[in-house]
């Protein structure tokens, strides 16, 4: 194997504006310097970076579990930028193309990884979870594996969706949705949408959703899906069971609703526990799972997105500025009628 | 097609005794008629029926859940006997197997059925089940197809465990336990004691049972598998959890133990409701599943049983009479050494 | 269980036309009687039958492998028509559905039927397979469970293509075609066209089909799929490859264009013997399948007819009173631009 | 993530006799620099290398396939022994494991890796494979995640066989075998008995397995296993078949014998192409898979061999030291009774 020189980026400044959480509601524009890409990587002028769930959790309480912020940490990851460099052993012709970014980079030789999860690699390195830095900046680096192409026909707000919609692949994965089964999604936020659409373009019979919140319900019924009002009655039952809301009581009402051998997917969060009714469990042999992002889904979401199979415009209801990333992380609590916030900073 | 006809059972008596349950703590032995077998079906002289809980359930309860005893019912479901007749359609060269007698008869024709998954059936007609009668009795009919041949080594007190070791193997295959795998069982009674030996059948690296009671762990440590005391603290990670206990507490401890893309199988009855732990079930990614009795397993735990793969003996600690029956239904209160009782009719 | 007594056909004349095989190249028009409904069964009213390529292989050669026509046999076995009349134990509500009739039925015993595998039952009865009746008649009885009510959109030649449709739909389960794949059809006739709408429906990536018949891939880039001439090269890579050509070179070239982890399923008849390339088959750990019609795919095929998301109307191109039967049969050989021919007992 | 230094490996003299073939028949005992560990890799001082025979091929024909040996190389791929140094990064506390060495190091990068089949990595390097060196040397390098910790009562010719074993655990993998299987095996050399010894671990019911050879015979049957000589009629039905013979005769009686839904799994090599009856493929809806080499499968393996589900020792028939590596690769052309042959570099 021969070795391909690192290719500079040309004309790349100094200049790498980047959005810092220090602390709880602090989230500061600073200027990082530009990073090198190391052999195997790209260099990436990023050009747009959703904002998620988790971010805006990270900037209310500072934490996640067991990943507490203790020193200043950029944020984002959710994200889809131009290659302006490549390390060493990387085809230089890479240069040019616009890429989403996959934020998790595994270890690659532990079991975990050797078995193809790796998203359950102990030694992941995920933008923005404590202490790794995220990709609402100018420039970031990432493994060039990990950089995947975008077809043509997309932009980079588009394909920096490849990220929640990859969630969605993954539940449909893990529940084996395909032509027949009917799909009911508890939780009509962004995840819960890109997953409807996944679940639709993976062949399902019927894709039904429920929220609390009636515009959201609005956006799923101009995407096409049937609608329920969250707390009403689910009168039909489901082969398929997409928890995204991170309410305890629509997992129990869901499950409930299950017809026989029925599979639940859980991808919200927010309850620490789920009631599992065993009745139900055993005697219709439910399936439960739990999902943590994703592994190879990528390219099936960026795929799915390029053919229009899901819909990202509808999903994506406010942009920013990099300056304004504050605004982007407090938008969920001022507007109801907000889904998917993008920060592009570029523009 | 050419039609067999029905093969009378040469000589046999109009006395069929049987154990009838009239409500709760009212077992009566009445003599039945002996029935005769339908096309399709096998008239059987029982051998040997083994006392599960949902027997001792209704005895103590006259319910389990939707299920209520509102008259007299044959109990038993855990049987094995001899052919002693045939019914049109049946080859009649069958009369003087020894079979294992599956005790639920699906409709055949639903979708479940259709699928694979008879043991779904909403028509099921199962043994000791209300309205339907069970199998503690002298004679039996049961169709053709659910009288499984026992291989020439076995008894009929041997053949009858296939209904329990069947439970086993059925979680065996809900979790895919293979070559590898550690499984960690909660719950040292004949169900958890069965699965296990199936589970080491099945080529796992290890199991390890836990229970309250040290007698149980005793037989299970004399069965070849490690052992902790119920409540230990579990320090190993483990592939697959089969919940034996019914105990939530024990679900719960359980599945924090699970490794990285582990399994859990819940077999055991008794909480209602099961504590889900987000954390674990997403970070993990487990998969959680629910059984319910089994299906296309009779012929598998035959065969274990036959060679030797599962031992039934050292499960088997009493031996009842017909007549006896209510002393086998109330040894579980008296007699904390006590695992499996089985009423042998003929004896 | 209570029994529901058969509800008499009202107004069911005595006439039964019917399309029957004597010989080769020897179909008569003949009146056959009514068939009354046994238990458990409906009487239908034909409304459409397609001709399939084994109808013709009969005509033409009066045997398909061991199969052999010995006595006078109703030919056709994709069809659709009204209930107009039901046996005992069937619920006299389905008088006036549309149905689709599955073919095949079963003797849902043994273990074949046990595992859900039903379509590989040693005793399967099947229409127009010797000495089994087919369904070119104007009427017919069919165990109700395998008369599968249309969806209300459809008409009685869209509901009769859920014969063949359901043969993609296996191919495609058989395949696990999904989100990502890249799937070859080798053979554009009835089969490969709707195999190819199944595998859009199932999330495919791209589909490819590949013909000698210049007027089939016109038919086949009409319904949006890419097209390579037959003995072109094939530069892709694909992850499926559906044989439904007959042809070994079509298979052998098929296979040789599978990616790494391909998977081929053979679908067309005509070559006794295909080439299995060991270098290509190991090296890439490809996995080869044959199917048998199909097990379980009825509902899912309607369900894709009647939401368009398989065109039946584009591959339909002739259609034939029962009088004509024989012009249909003949049809393939006279017309290349042929595809389905469907016979009408009703017009 | 801090960085561990390597730790040179203490005493290590610059003798590294290796055996470096040539040319066809022309086998050199040369010696080498002794390699030191990179970062992530460990120095091990080989105590045990099995012939298999792809390295016999090598020696015979100076190629395999698009393999060509155009420059001198070191053989022997199926290794075990004593870690003696680490590299930067590598736990220190390895030093004094016995390992075995998985033989073939993947990119981790490209999307087989990704997907957890690294066996089928373009970029793989496989020991003896060429260009790439392999491993009957007092001394080589490996990849510190390949290799693999021996269990504590084997050897280093014991874990050596962990190699040809794992090749039978992932024919075993490949095709499901578990529980109730009855798998046939033709070609009883080392594969086909390792492959046997695996399934019988893995649950099957019955192994049985032909040869030509009834030497190898005689060794399945003292292993426990039924046999039957090659050519004889298979009377049986199987569920599973791996072909290890590399012949195709042995593989098309070998589907012939397959029960419905039997799975073939084709591991021998030999013939280049194999004939696919399309009668049993499709009437039987059998399903044939290659293998190539295997992919996770050490831990399971060494394991196997360790609580001696799989007895290496009956299988290992012929010793020798370094410098008898060419009586080694000529042994199977002069002993018939000879099955695998270890070279024994510290002896």
């Amino acid at each position: 194997m021969t070795t391909t020189p690192a290719r500079p980026a040309a004309g790349i400044s100094g200049s790498n504006p980047a959005a810092v959480l220090h602390a709880v509601h602090d989230v500061r524009i600073e200027d990082r310097s530009v990073p090198q890409p190391a052999p195997h990587e790209v260099l990436v002028e990023i050009g747009a970076v959703g904002i998620c769930g988790s971010d805006v959790h990270y900037y209310e309480h500072g934490r996640i579990g067991d990943f507490v912020l203790t020193s200043p940490m950029v944020i984002g990851h959710e994200s889809a930028g131009r290659v302006v460099g490549v390390g060493e052993d990387v085809d230089p012709g890479r240069v040019g193309e616009l890429v989403a970014l996959e934020p998790g980079i595994p270890c690659k030789a532990c079991e975990q990884c050797r078995q193809g999860r790796y998203n359950l690699c102990p030694d992941v390195q995920f933008f923005a979870t404590p202490p790794v830095d995220g990709s609402i900046a100018r420039f970031v680096t990432l493994d060039a594996a990990f950089a995947h192409p975008a077809p043509e026909n997309l932009d980079a707000e588009q394909a920096a969706m490849a990220e929640p919609v990859s969630v969605g692949v993954w539940a449909c994965r893990k529940a084996g949705v395909s032509v027949g089964d009917r799909v009911l999604i508890t939780g009509a936020g962004p995840v819960g949408l890109f997953a409807a659409q996944a679940a639709r373009a993976f062949g399902a019979r019927s894709v039904t959703l429920t929220d609390l919140n009636p515009h959201r319900l609005a956006v799923a019924d101009d995407l096409g899906f049937q609608t329920v009002p969250g707390g009403a009655e689910l009168e039909a039952e489901y082969d398929v069971l997409f928890e995204c809301s991170g309410a305890a009581p629509a997992f129990a009402a869901g499950v409930r609703a299950l017809a026989r051998a029925g599979r639940a997917v859980v991808v919200g969060m927010g309850a620490e526990t789920l009631p599992l009714e065993v009745f139900a469990l055993q005697g219709r042999e439910l399936t439960i799972s739990g999902v943590f992002r994703y592994a190879n889904c990528y390219p099936a979401a960026l795929e799915l997105i390029s053919r229009e199979a899901v819909d990202v415009r509808l999903v994506i209801t406010h942009r920013f500025g990099l300056e304004q990333t504050e605004e982007a992380l407090t938008l969920a609590g001022r507007d109801p009628q907000a889904l998917k916030a993008v920060v592009l900073p570029g523009s």
